[in-house]
């Protein structure tokens, strides 16, 4: 490892992105991304009695498609990061109990996948691991009945409304392998600029995206066309533009490869989901299931992947909090 | 860095744990520590509007504190590992938002505190990082409020039930200093062993502790002799007991020297707690207070502490899901 400039941290012997796996739910299975899913389900309970229990199984079934994937018995992963945005992270407590793995609890909301990856490859760059498991999971109804209204309520949404993506991404980073591999990590900090209305997300979060962004930039001297795609996790269409004008107004231009996971995941014209998707499953599932195809296609050769994670709850929206952001960045490389 | 066993790593530049600070609420100041904290506050709002923005404040001037008594500006800090018991994270993201250092929102109920310490001593170990600052919290009301029933109902307690510790510990890992050093590191997996009663969680933890302490001791070859005290994080006159009782039927014991942060904090006679002292708070602040102060005295030259979570919510229980629990250990010497 080498740190370079001030935030971010050159991985010397890079670290390999060895297997993903991801599994959807119906309104992911109905999008332009669903031929790159593992697996799309189309039961919102996927057979459980609760949203809580369905996004559980969800996680579960992720890491155990990853797992057999990779070919790497379970005995030999030293690690495993996961995190979700259910109360008490326990959509992966209860997905994982019985994955007899030692387990770091880690909390980013939806920047919780590029944590996970962070994490990992400081383990794994470390020498603590050899092969470690990475995973995050949303699920649309437990978001909403959590942090908005039950479904059953039949709330309209407003226009920046973002739809939590239902579903699971999980990776193995490994020690060995022949890539892709993560490169450099740049984790980012808190930044709250004030913005209050938990319905526009995407507003909230840009500020933090634009802040790890630009420092990736300068601390390793990379201008945005070193990458054949830049990613964010779910900013949604608000968010995106956001990015695209601060970042211009502070001389990079992004409008020729970047994207947002949650502007990839659905249809705009024929899936209603206002501004995109959203949720730590929207990054998990487009980096697991399409990036990484690209990826090892070399269709994708060098990309950046930005999640962002609004660090809220309907208990600081009720007191009258605004929402703090957060952003941490990795690249990926063949 | 070198892996000793299947589960335990011990750190061959051993990560110093340079500074130390808790901060508390008036239960624990008139409990038998009280002149360990380096502060004791006798409101319990902390002269703030709710008891979630008091435990931000508990968990940020904590910080502040141990950076100050420190004398490293938090522009060298690199990292910060810190996470509470609240609903997504908040009494960290809120308190911390204004740190301005890298960010990683950890989530491991009350082993929070030894699993920054744990992500922490990776991170410096690693060369990724010079310094980096590890924290938790938790308050009676807001966990109350939160896990259980609003304290305006003046619910009944059981017998088994434990007490939140109101308060924060933090401290500062760093790659040069003279000791107390982190010499090993045994990052646990999730045991569940059925238990569904929310008010036993000394109980409910307790499998998980065991099955920590006993890898690492079967990891490291040590028994529990090599150590002047071993110190669970929180699992009170219950859990404590059932840890001696199932350790002692594996063939180790830890009657001499061991005890539990949850039943050092509170005085058993004068202080109604019933079981014990709980929260992530509760370990965060007898390491960060008392045992830290007893190592830097060399009063103590050699601890374990195992910091034990329940990684369950309020929902689980009404679904009736049992509680998992989760045990990080730390080898702490002079």
């Amino acid at each position: 490892m080498k740190k370079v400039g001030n935030q971010t941290y050159r991985i010397e012997n890079p670290v390999t992105i060895l297997e993903t796996a991801c599994i959807v739910g119906p309104k992911e299975s109905g999008g332009p991304l669903a031929k790159d899913f593992d697996k799309c389900v189309e039961d919102e309970f996927y057979g459980e009695s609760s949203w809580e229990k369905a996004e559980s199984r969800f996680i579960k079934d992720t890491v155990d498609t990853v797992i057999s994937k990779s070919g790497i018995p379970s005995s030999k992963i030293d690690a495993c990061y996961a995190g979700d945005l259910l109360n008490q992270c326990i959509s992966s407590s209860f997905g994982l109990r019985e994955l007899n793995i030692p387990f770091f609890g880690i909390f980013g909301a939806c920047s919780t996948f590029v944590e996970s990856l962070i994490l990992g490859s400081i383990g794994v760059d470390g020498n603590f691991f050899e092969n470690v498991l990475c995973a995050a999971s949303s699920h649309f109804c437990s978001a909403e009945k959590q942090f908005r209204f039950p479904l059953e309520l039949g709330n309209q949404r407003p226009p920046t409304a973002q739809w939590t993506v239902t579903g699971s991404g999980a990776c193995i980073l490994s020690k060995s392998g022949s890539g892709p591999y993560i490169t450099h990590i740049t984790p980012g900090k808190i930044v709250d600029m004030g913005i209050k209305d938990a319905n526009s997300m995407g507003a909230a979060m840009a500020p933090a995206a634009i802040d790890t962004i630009i420092t990736h930039f300068k601390d390793t001297g990379r201008s945005p066309n070193y990458y054949d795609g830049i990613f964010t996790g779910d900013l949604g269409y608000i968010g995106k533009e956001i990015v695209i004008e601060m970042t211009k107004s502070k001389g990079y231009n992004l409008k020729n490869n970047y994207n947002d996971c949650g502007v990839l995941i659905f249809d705009k014209e024929k899936q209603d989901t206002h501004s995109g998707g959203s949720g730590c499953a929207c990054c998990a599932s487009v980096f697991s299931g399409h990036l990484f195809k690209k990826l090892k296609d070399k269709k994708l050769k060098r990309i950046l992947l930005i999640a962002t994670g609004a660090l809220t709850n309907s208990t600081t929206s009720q007191q009258g909090e605004s929402i703090p952001g957060i952003a941490h960045a990795v690249s990926i490389e063949i």
